[in-house]
């Protein structure tokens, strides 16, 4: 007897329809596109977007590389919002880093494609998934841009929008869609989100005691995938979203064809709620 | 040198055109209906909802008391979607639970009134606030319900739909708003989100070794804040969200007037990104 409506998971995610696993369903995610932040707690794998913020990630790679943010800390986290890491503000670690050009949408050429997940986003006049992440897409002004779904990364900056140099956050709440096409997201979360979520909150609600800094979540060490010692290194595959057979996945998700749905739902699809599965190998 | 999207929290939730703190802008939350649960990680405090889910809250409450849930596991925690916890699944304990009624939406009365957040919500006509709960509202029905935002504890059940019994959950990422009008939801989260978020993940990714249930989260003890001894008690405030001043708080976050958002966004707002301020005393 299961009384859960877990169940449902399966349920969404189950596509007897589709034909079987093929590797066309899947994608290998290039050791030299994933970072790997190692947290007390465990380790956390984001697969850098090139795509779309080309001059971060290749700053954040070399960052990364310089070992620039081994024993950082992640010094503001807000529960439901961001967790945030950095070297200390107006350090001369911190003043070192030049700022760079924000990178918040990219201009599609004429030919460029998607997998439409969702027409009229309250944010957005469509939403859907590109090379595995969530874009937003202006047919009308030819742009896209990354979404801020839980579990991205990118830049933190000041007011001005080319302010940002090197401290970054992964959104833990709900999209936090209002910060869209102003800030730069350079990368996701593919594995080891709940670690992202155990990161030690630094904000308390009014009225509790404020957060010892000694309590901040240290980062031990970060790494790209490629550069570990080849005994660390494993294989990550991500649901490919850039087929006919992803697209029919997302038509069946938004029919909720299933007894559970005992009412029927409007037929919409949150992108941000529409995750991608991963796989170790 | 603040190098933060997070100066950007204080700017949203400062509203200095207010007025000074009043006691109109805090409601306190009664000790009857305040439950604690336990975690090896922390304490998490959750408002019950009785206006919404009358018989729900009831059922809860007496499970609560009798101790029916204390050191029972979170045994179905996915992330970024639920944490759901209860008795072994066709154990005597599970059986012996009646099942109830659904509570998934009420009938609203003439003069009912809530606080709009926005209109053309793309799962509801209207979202708003309305005691501190985050709700959707059909005019045309006369219908009012809560939404399955992030830190909401509903009902599990089975396919149909009244076959809730004690199986809980608690929504720990991406709104799962397509459980809207479906599920019941009779409380949320009011404090120690932080402890739901960090309890143990039962679900892997595939190529992942399973994990252990000698690993899951257990759960101390639930009781209600009223039967605590008292000086385990303490007071829990939370914004007043249905007055005129709540009301302009939400209009002044749409509005997004800040040199931070150097790109005008749509002036749009998530209700379920619409997070309401918590203080203990």
């Amino acid at each position: 007897m299961l009384k859960t409506i877990l169940t449902l998971i399966t349920l969404l995610t189950l596509t007897p329809c589709i034909a079987a696993e093929s590797s066309d369903n899947w994608r290998k995610v290039s050791s030299e596109n994933i970072v790997v932040i190692a947290l007390p707690q465990g380790n956390v794998f984001l697969e850098l977007a090139p795509t779309f913020a080309p001059k971060h990630v290749a700053r954040f790679k070399q960052l990364v590389r310089d070992g620039f943010y081994d024993n950082e800390h992640f010094y503001r986290v807000i529960d439901g919002f961001v967790a945030q890491a950095g070297p200390k503000d107006g350090s001369a670690k911190d003043k070192k880093v030049p700022p760079l050009l924000i990178e918040e949408e990219i201009i599609t050429p004429e030919n460029w494609s998607f997998t439409l997940v969702q027409n009229k986003d309250m944010f957005a006049p469509q939403t859907g998934f590109k090379q595995g992440f969530s874009v937003g897409y202006s047919a009308k002004e030819n742009k896209a841009w990354l979404l801020h779904c839980p579990g991205v990364i990118a830049m933190a900056r000041e007011s001005a929008p080319n302010t940002g140099t090197s401290h970054f956050y992964i959104t833990i709440g709900q999209a936090t869609r209002y910060l869209d096409r102003i800030m730069t997201i350079f990368g996701r979360v593919i594995l080891g989100m709940e670690h992202v979520q155990a990161i030690k909150r630094t904000a308390v609600s009014e009225g509790q005691p404020e957060v010892d800094s000694a309590q901040y979540t240290q980062i031990k060490s970060v790494n790209i995938m490629a550069d570990l010692p080849k005994e660390e290194q494993f294989t990550i595959l991500v649901e490919n979203t850039d087929n006919a057979l992803y697209a029919k996945k997302i038509t069946q998700k938004r029919l909720r064809d299933n007894p559970f749905f005992y009412k029927k739902q409007p037929p919409i699809l949150d992108i941000c709620q529409s995750t991608i599965k991963t796989k170790v190998m």
